[in-house]
């Protein structure tokens, strides 16, 4: 049905379009990826994605919040309301190649079998893909839809750190974006009928259903915070043990207690996988101790719950090894279910698929508390995820993307 | 005496040498200085020191094992068997403006006394400057001495690999080195005849005793051991704890274990002042964690029982989380006596100063297994060193290096 140009060969399936992006980004250190926002790597995807769309007769626009659209309305129907669906290209630390890119390629060549089967779209499709999904350079997950829907203020996310000092601000306009224009997106906003989100499963719920593709029926409640312990930094060989304030003792007994805290609180899942001693040298005893907790729960009395109780036992640790501690919330999303309605339309279309809660943060789940969001889970057969051994096969990529042309050829049209 | 330029007046004292580089690798994350070895801010400090030597008409020349050395020989004597003093000028991350800069200053300092004095040296006296004596980028403190006595063999060397998995070899090429070259040098270490380290105090000693100056008596023995805790990678919102191999909770436990069993043998100082989840994302369960353990104690015996416990702790903690752990020797010095007799000259030629033993580890510790050495030790007026509290008056740095120079002309004459 389109003039626009086809996709060479090269690209046809979404393991072919991620297959191009397999070497960028690769970190030797920690195996995986290392893909922070506005880092080389991350700049290197989003000119691969902005190709792409190139290369499909889109263009592909940056907003004021860094999010990378691009719009096919070929009816050319009012730009309000249109059918959106996307992902991220940023990683975590050593992260898996399918976390965030594959809801990208997903799109792609959804994109792709829409225009083969000449589907013609009533509504605008956008696409979309958002910085800063991970947290993992400045701390707070789905920064980009926080800053769009105003979740987070743009004063606050601009002050944000990275592990090297520097703000997201610089960060931001060093990659060419004007800090000024940060904050909630009324116009943009007001673009996104529907949004829905492909992403690879992040654990084993469709390896033990046996099935290639789900539906997210919701986000578990998901929050941050940053432990500081102080201390007294000094040498390591001539402190004698009675002289010593060691906030990486302190910060050590925290992380056992947090294992404890919320395991007296069936359903929690809490982790520290963050930690960072300062100096951080063999033969220094640290001055100060960072560390990230990451708390998740469906009911979010019981996240509180157990932070409050976290935090508590923070200050008796550090008192006891002479140190003190701030803690500090860098996000907190309570739990999110997604429009039911529109996850019910998404397993009728898909023919009866299940249907799945994940514990794992999007940014579906910023947008859900906006307009009528609804996620795709593509199965992932080692059940691991935020690690080299996350997996999608190349047959299972494809029902996922097949999947997400037809829930989006069912919605626009 | 001397036909050599003498010093301007900008650098006629040690404080006013040191003010030269108060600015060159400052740690604005982690405050005070991070100077690795090879680093662009180490090399500032080492040209620096070119630069210095070249005012007093001394010629630096860098040895095969990268320490950088210049040679005073005013009576042309044969170059076997000269008077060697110098230190370094790499840093822990995050430390103090005089651990090692101190020493080289006060050393061109003495030459400027020496000169002022019309001392003439009877044997050449050598300057020199030693790299990695912090063992803060590769691992093993002294490398620069060990290459050069042997005690570490180059192969061992120039594997080691630094935080981002650079190898030695790979970084003392690029700052001109020839990783062929390294390794034990019989000529070179025939040149030092006695060895003089003066270094600003790293505890209590010269505070509780009043004193500016003292000898050392000792070095206490000291080893450090790596420990790598492996787990299972994971998502911290979709791994329950059930499912979870959480190398840091091992590693945790393993901090406290490391202080108990410390405890338990007085005169222990046991240290984890590094330790690093991989990946190290907020919201990823680490996959391992890599932790380094600073053991010292007077008795050699005692160091190794602590270090075998705590490796025994570690291995059970490891499992209970169903983790592994493997413990590698990165180093070990025994407790090393300085020559007894050399010691005495020193205190005597300089009035009867006190003798302290110490807990910190130095080149020149690795030098006294070979060649007579001794050590100075100048008042640190906070009794904190590897941190940016490490101090020194503007008086007792002046005070240090007239020391100095009296006990070179003693044993240069």
């Amino acid at each position: 049905m389109s003039e626009l140009p086809t996709p060479t060969e090269a690209t046809t399936t979404t393991a072919g379009l991620l297959s191009a992006i397999a070497d960028t980004g690769r970190d030797r250190v920690r195996g995986g990826y290392s893909r922070p926002v506005f880092s080389t790597a991350e700049r290197e995807l989003v000119d691969w994605y902005v190709a792409e769309l190139d290369r499909r007769g889109l263009q592909a626009q940056t907003d004021r919040n860094g999010i990378v659209w691009a719009w096919w309305n070929p009816a050319g129907a009012p730009p309000e309301g249109a059918i959106v669906t996307g992902s991220h290209l940023d990683s975590v630390p050593g992260g898996g190649a399918f976390d965030g890119p594959l809801g990208v390629a997903s799109a792609l060549r959804a994109v792709d079998l829409l225009r083969e089967r000449e589907v013609a779209p009533a509504r605008p499709l956008g696409l979309a893909v958002f910085p800063e999904e991970e947290g993992s350079r400045f701390g707070v997950a789905c920064l980009g839809s926080r800053l769009l829907t105003g979740a987070i203020s743009a004063e606050r996310a601009l002050g944000l750190t990275d592990p090297d000092g520097n703000t997201f601000a610089d960060v931001a306009r060093a990659a060419g974006l004007d800090p000024a224009g940060f904050g909630r997106d009324e116009q943009t906003l007001a673009r996104i009928g529907t949004f829905v989100e492909l992403h690879v499963e992040q654990g084993r719920g469709l390896i033990d259903l046996g099935a290639p593709v789900a539906v997210a029926s919701s986000i578990i409640g998901h929050g941050r915070w940053k432990f500081s312990v102080h201390g007294q930094g000094n040498h390591a060989g001539t402190t004698l043990l009675a002289d010593r304030r060691d906030p990486l003792l302190a910060a050590s007994r925290l992380v056992v207690a947090v294992r404890e805290v919320a395991a007296a609180h069936p359903g929690t899942r809490a982790t520290v996988g963050r930690l960072q001693p300062v100096p951080g040298g063999t033969n220094v005893i640290a001055s100060r101790v960072d560390l990230w907790l990451d708390v998740r729960h469906p009911e979010d009395a019981v996240t509180r719950a157990v932070v409050a109780e976290i935090s508590r036992r923070a200050q008796e640790l550090a008192a006891g090894e002479g140190c003190t501690v701030e803690v500090r919330e860098e996000s907190f999303g309570g739990t999110v279910d997604f429009d039911p309605a529109l996850a019910r339309r998404l397993t009728t279309t898909l023919g009866g698929v299940p249907t799945l809660p994940t514990g794992a943060g999007h940014d579906a789940g910023v947008l859900a508390e906006h307009v009528p969001t609804a996620m795709l889970f593509t199965r992932n057969p080692t059940g691991v995820s935020h690690s080299p051994e996350e997996f999608c096969t190349d047959d299972d990529a494809e029902r996922g993307s097949t999947a997400l042309a037809d829930v989006l050829a069912d919605l626009l049209t």
